[in-house]
């Protein structure tokens, strides 16, 4: 085992490495530009990581965490053109670089590539690497459809918030890393609890986003903190605050989030107030708590050394601390 | 060994039984919609045909079929975005009969569903079915780029039109039948011959078509005749007639394909008489023989009866003379 920036760094040489330098370039180029970008490599490190707790070579799931990477920027591509976001980790957007045929045909292309990089693995571990993709891939255009389909709804509810987010973000955490035990040929018990690990923390992730955006330091959290509350975002925060206020308070918060505002620095701290008050942010901590426990609960039905649960207890609390 | 209508009539029965009954509606109800909207289904009968030739009941390629009509059906949903297409098969659109990001995100599902449809087949079926797909899609993504940038470009050599139209239509053909042959567990060889027959008879078709929308018979043809023309599409006459063209011929008919008309009448009438007196007509015409001949001199090899021979001959020649 190695530690993470290891694996970070296996993977940014591997995907370096990896060129699309084929015709017609305006297919490809920006395939090569989104993947170029950057970003933490979480997703692939876990899969890399995983291998390896299985006893298996990391070098040996690079296709799969490669794969799992290209994936992610594929829905990267097509949901900034659904939310017509100018600027992705801090630079101009496929579609807004080039155009929206652009975005889609490029997007296209990247998924299918996303399942050539399976045809390295013999035909065994190429099936079961295809089928989970396939149905995490689906879960993950079904998450992106709810989060779509809630903008426009008033009346969603807390599981369904919860079922959104598993399906949006938290599958493909556990899909990377139950891919590294398909590859080590991990038993399939093994298998199905490092995914569960793996989609626990997601959840624990996405909520703890929810909470950083409103709470988070400024410093340290690298987005505008209040971008939820401006862009009038139901986030878990909101869902809570609004199911735990009296009559009077749920139309003043349905105000605040209906009206356009000139004082933003005053929205947000009003919403922040009654985020307080109405107690969504001690349930919020305590959503996020359950979810890493039940994560890390877990870990002890798993077939490993004591030394690997410790290897991923403290990967899962360096990511909630956000130290990774 | 089946007539055509008995596949025909098989796949759509399957097709009826594929429910995608699943939430959330607003992602899978498009697919219904457009998979349900109908259509002569020629491809999968390909894939159901093959593997009967090769000895294999048809019933046991119905998911390969649904696959590839689940993958062109996505091919079209994407295509109508990126062409701003209002009309498919006499029906709306998708993204107009909903809006564009569902186009975009119902067409991703789409294409995953076509993998997940490869899941019933034992893994090194699986994976060669996968692997073919992977390839061609990749092919059909290419070609619709080519196709894109052609319509800013005017150096489009006939080379790299042929190439186009291989891409965006062809190979797709090639696929469906080799499916059934791979399910079909047929040699290598066999494999690679009924690809090749699929790809030249879709070749010859596709020139068929630039042909007939200018010289078909209104009502058999079932498009409006010289729609290419109106819309300035450089299809095969128009790059073999300009190739065929002195400087002031050229012009001339760059002239007509550059400024906009209120005579669409006429200009149809011009552009057919450049396209005869050119000699692009009896080019395209040879040019179509050329590829149809191609496809049945491959049959030569294949290792198969030679009534099974003359079955495929005679579905190349019915859909040549466009009676499928």
């Amino acid at each position: 085992m190695q530690n993470i920036s290891f694996y970070q760094e296996a993977f940014r040489q591997y995907l370096n490495d990896f060129t699309l330098d084929k015709e017609p370039k305006s297919l490809y180029r920006p395939i090569t530009y989104i993947l170029k970008l950057g970003g933490k490599r979480l997703r692939p490190v876990l899969t890399l990581m995983t291998a390896e707790i299985f006893d298996t070579k990391f070098n040996e799931a690079l296709n799969a965490a490669l794969s799992i990477e290209v994936f992610h920027n594929f829905s990267l591509v097509h949901d900034d053109i659904m939310d017509d976001a100018p600027l992705r980790r801090g630079h101009v957007t496929v579609h807004e670089k080039w155009d929206i045929n652009t975005g889609i045909l490029s997007g296209d292309a990247m998924l299918i590539l996303a399942y050539q990089l399976f045809e390295s693995y013999e035909p065994e571990v190429f099936q079961n690497l295809a089928k989970l993709f396939s149905k995490t891939a689906l879960e993950v255009c079904e998450g992106q459809q709810h989060d779509i389909d809630f903008e426009t709804r008033t009346d969603v509810t807390i599981p369904e918030y919860l079922q959104m987010i598993e399906f949006k973000t938290a599958v493909l955490v556990g899909a990377a890393m139950q891919m590294g035990a398909i590859i080590a040929k991990a038993s399939t018990k093994d298998q199905n609890a490092i995914y569960e690990f793996g989609k626990n923390l997601g959840i624990a992730f996405q909520l703890q986003d929810d909470y950083l955006d409103a709470f988070g330091d400024p410093k340290k959290f690298g987005k505008q903190v209040g971008g939820d509350i401006i862009e009038n975002k139901k986030t878990y925060l909101y869902l809570k605050a609004w199911a735990f206020s009296d009559e009077t308070n749920k139309m003043n918060l349905e105000g605040l989030f209906s009206h356009p505002t000139d004082n933003k620095e005053d929205k947000i701290r009003q919403v922040k107030h009654i985020f307080e008050k109405s107690g969504a942010v001690k349930a919020t901590q305590n959503e996020i708590e359950h979810y890493t426990k039940k994560a890390f609960a877990v870990l002890e039905n798993l077939n490993i050394s004591n030394a690997k649960k410790l290897v991923l207890r403290e990967f899962g609390q360096q990511l909630m601390n956000r130290n990774v």
